[in-house]
């Protein structure tokens, strides 16, 4: 018997994931669709047997047949979508970023903490790619040593005009932000802000450089170049004691011609990620199947991957990265103590 | 509404097909499972909520909860499972071969065409394969304008004891005998073995080298190498008038550590076509689902992909790879005219 | 004190030996050139201080100031330079091949045993590319164990209009028949030759595959495709027990753009193998210099490099592969037995 | 007639030089070698015939048969012995540093201004290295459009016992701090220190990162890691407004075996820009045989390559480069105003 999901926002991203979760994911299907423009809402759930258009999210978030929840609207209606959520005990997926504010974030984990329980799974999709993946268990083999140092690069053929440096930061930096300190197995703690200075236009500088500091010191220097022209790239390479692992180059032909050898790039992040949201979504289904009918899991939630904590820390240093961007030079970076409830959870996984 | 699969044959291409369908396919799950160890078939079945193992094939085949068989026994028992599900009105997906011998996909072919429909999806997982998928898409596009040759090597890192020549020809090279022609669109005329005479044993040779010749004159080269002792490897180079397309190598992350860049090949197919097998499975149930739900489309019935005239081509061709490698030089390839049934679906694919 | 050479042929590549003993080798400095083409002479002269345009090649040949002579004219004339040059006592470097016909490769052999020395090195410049080279080094290491397989690519991007499939033979294709025996350290005993059939025209058919049988039965496949379009490439797959040993592309630098990664391809030979000819040129110099001064040495003449029975090995199986081309299906090879001169030189090299 | 070179010090760099000018350079000889261990030296200049070794480095300064000087001696000696060098009228190439102090590198340029011509080049081989030229190429033809970013690694496998974070700096980043502003054809104005703090310890900070700023507000982002432990290697990418140029990796050949593929790496500096130095070396013997036969090209001198003024702006960034690394964050660079003396020549090669 399939869990039945409702999804709020079915823009570029939530109509990518209403597709995966209908042609690609054992478990689950999309049975209401909640959406700011109706039509849209009625676009995409016509393309589903079985799902329907609702005219507001509070009347999904409650719908009898919805047994959870993926949240993929405008970035700052996340925070009020999610806590319905928890407050109707349904599990939620949450796109990144969980909120653009630290404050909004706080407010999740309080309303967990009084829920007992973690409801909410966070889009950082990264820690399902299998280039990512592979990179922790390299690390963790030891093969390279003690890790020191990463490179970055996070670029976009282009982006929509009106763009500004601070959604590079909360739109794009966010995974790097996430996805570095899980794979060095540390927090971070200061952040430091730079751009070549040729990039200038009033609100848009563009390429970015972005240090992030992490505990025991190591560095993790990240290029952000949201228009570079050429195509969707993600490169990273870990450097340690004794060698480095580095994302391989992802292209299934290559193809000679007119003097030249051509792999060609993504056009977005859709193509390069494509396989990293569907196990991403699998997961999730996967957890929430589990925590449905499996009573003794209950304190862990339905979460089966990034949480709240995650998506918290992440908007604690991007504030971080844009004070860093305000006001220029290093800015530390300090979160609250972890919660029982988060630790708790750690604790066990760090066991299995 | 999930159909049920009914699996026959667990081994491990079997059990590594009932994990896919419970673990990410949409749409679909195993109910039934039968094997000729009933241990197996138990400890199988135990592994997916709602599987039962059943005592024969033919009451998996009957059973009322099965609208689909996959199936991955013995390549000898192909032809007769393959039959009784014809006779049983329930669509198949067979792995390759369809069967050992042209006499018996030749007995499929004629009950598909008494029942008046496509029944019987064959298992040449590599048509769905992004890397393949991906160069006849750009073989289409002209950019190489008119293939003329091809290479490939098909090298697995090792084989069971008692391997022989024979086997190496109709479980691995069957893929390339396969894969290529549809690339190419056009049908082998004839073909010619070759192995380095220093690989002689009684009764396997290892390396061999194939040479098909395809309509039109088209040459494609195939190492065949399954001690090659390094890894499972597939390549495969199309070299037209204006350029080559290749497969790309697969790895996700490179390695640098003791003077040496390093990339990881995968130890066995599993893990080399794990994609390939996932769509392979989603493309056939999308078939079964769309074939059960729409009147209008019963002419060509469940298959959405390979079909059993492509089985029985595959075994034509083998068999004439053996003549060349028991009695030297090339063999010509003759195929029955391809019956209206077969003729009218390629017509209204082509037409799609 | 600097050796001078004389140069005989000063076309693309006789213009282009001349420019590097002139600017990148150390020892040697061109003093005379002939050209059937006096202008064509007279220019290349004038570009070297110290080079002198002459009117025949018997006075190049007798020039007091010449030492050594370079032979990169019309393959027709090679044997008769050759055999002057041996008259005159003067060590010669003469392009591939050493002579079109097998005939005319016995007359040289002949000449130099009753010299008593080898005088003649062939312009097999493979032999000196730190690819090949490196590829020997690691055959020789055992990293891949024996060697039973290797797959060639020889690719022109266009050929002068007139070109016959003879020609891609005798002036492609003897590069992979000089320097596979080479590196498998086997003599070639058969041939076999195939082509597209597509790729028929009256005289030139392109691409074609040749197959070389070498002794304990290693198979050499070779793709020769002189007019392919893309680029020139030269690829080489040695496929042994244990692994296999390639030549890695050569780029000097990736540029990504156009959702495009890319590399160029070099446009001709002279690109590709720049650095073979110059140390191939820098070999057979050093060769003339320590003949020139170390009595000792005078059994082995001032060859460094593959000699005249090369060239002559070379003529064998190029005229066996003809008559492949001519008659189809494989022809045997077979060479004179190794005359005692240039067996005594393999044996003392293998020694060293 | 060959020039005459005088080597002074031939530890590891120098005896390479010898060796290369010896069997690879056309138009020079080495004729005489000085080394403050006299054993050395006689060793050295025994292998190179017409080579005899002196007592001391100004009677080789002085020695008739000198014509020219090469100077890899110990970095605290280079400046004596260039402005000797200036003093007795002899072209030089010195090793890099020009001088490991700012005070040192100009009174060599005082030297040159009051001879009235350069007569030192400065042995930043990089600049020769077909890699980097060809990046420097592609960046001219305008591919990538105006470049703003660079992310360099500079890794070598280990470093003798008693190295230090200054040394890094002087000997190996110096390297990238010549030939990242000759590449975006813009000089350094700011520079800045980090590393991981992990990687303390009293004297020897390893890995590094270095940000170099220069005119227009390009940023160079450098990764200095001296003991990487896995081989010897150097990236660079360039990343422009529509693309990027990145050096290519550089192996002959690709190894499978053991589940891997394979490419090594260098294990030092010399393997990896082995025909940087012989072009370096090829470059400055060029442009002293046409100074020295040429009346018309008297005021450039026989420099041929990057000369003192290049030497100087490596000390002076070098020098901010330890202030930021002693005092923490950024440090402006200043540089004296260009003196004529250099300026023509710029101009004059800009016009070549």
């Amino acid at each position: 018997m399939n869990i039945g999901i409702g999804v709020i926002g079915v823009g570029v991203m939530g109509a990518d994931h209403v597709n995966t979760i209908s042609t690609a994911i054992s478990g689950a299907e999309v049975r209401a669709v909640f959406d700011i423009d109706p039509s849209r809402a009625a676009r995409v759930a016509s393309s589903v047997p079985g799902a329907k258009p609702l005219s507001s999210a509070q009347s999904l978030i409650e719908e009898f047949e919805v047994d959870a929840l993926l949240i993929a609207s405008n970035d700052a209606t996340h925070a009020q979508y999610v806590l319905s959520a928890i407050a109707a005990g349904k599990p939620v997926l949450c796109e990144k970023p969980l909120a653009p504010t630290v404050a909004e974030c706080e407010k999740i984990l309080c309303a967990e903490q009084m829920a007992g329980l973690r409801m909410v799974q966070v889009g950082f999709m990264r820690r399902f790619d299998p280039g990512y993946v592979e990179m922790q268990r390299r690390l963790v083999s030891g093969i390279i040593g003690r890790p020191m140092l990463a490179h970055c690069s996070h670029r976009n053929a282009d982006v929509p005009s009106g763009w500004t440096s601070e959604m590079t930061v909360l739109g794009s930096a966010v995974h790097e932000i996430d996805v570095m300190p899980w794979l060095f197995g540390k927090k971070v703690i200061g952040v430091n802000w730079m751009a070549p200075s040729s990039a200038i236009t009033a609100k848009f500088r563009d390429p970015q450089v972005l240090v992030l500091e992490l505990e025991a010191g190591a560095l993790v220097i990240c290029e952000l170049f949201v228009k570079c022209g050429y195509g969707y790239e993600i490169r990273c390479e870990i450097v340690g004691e004794k060698g480095t692992i580095e994302l391989a180059p992802l292209a299934s032909v290559r193809v000679r011609s007119d003097f030249k050898m051509q792999t060609d790039f993504a056009s977005d992040w859709r193509g390069r990620f494509a396989e990293a949201y569907r196990r991403e979504l699998q997961s999730w289904v996967n957890g929430v199947i589990r925590w449905r009918s499996s009573k003794e899991q209950t304190e862990f939630g339905p979460v089966n991957g990034p949480d709240a904590w995650d998506g918290y820390c992440g908007a604690v240093v991007s504030e971080a990265v844009l004070r860093s961007m305000a006001y220029s030079g290093r800015m530390g970076v300090a979160f609250q103590p972890l919660p029982e409830l988060y630790r708790k959870c750690r604790d066990a996984l760090a066991y299995a």
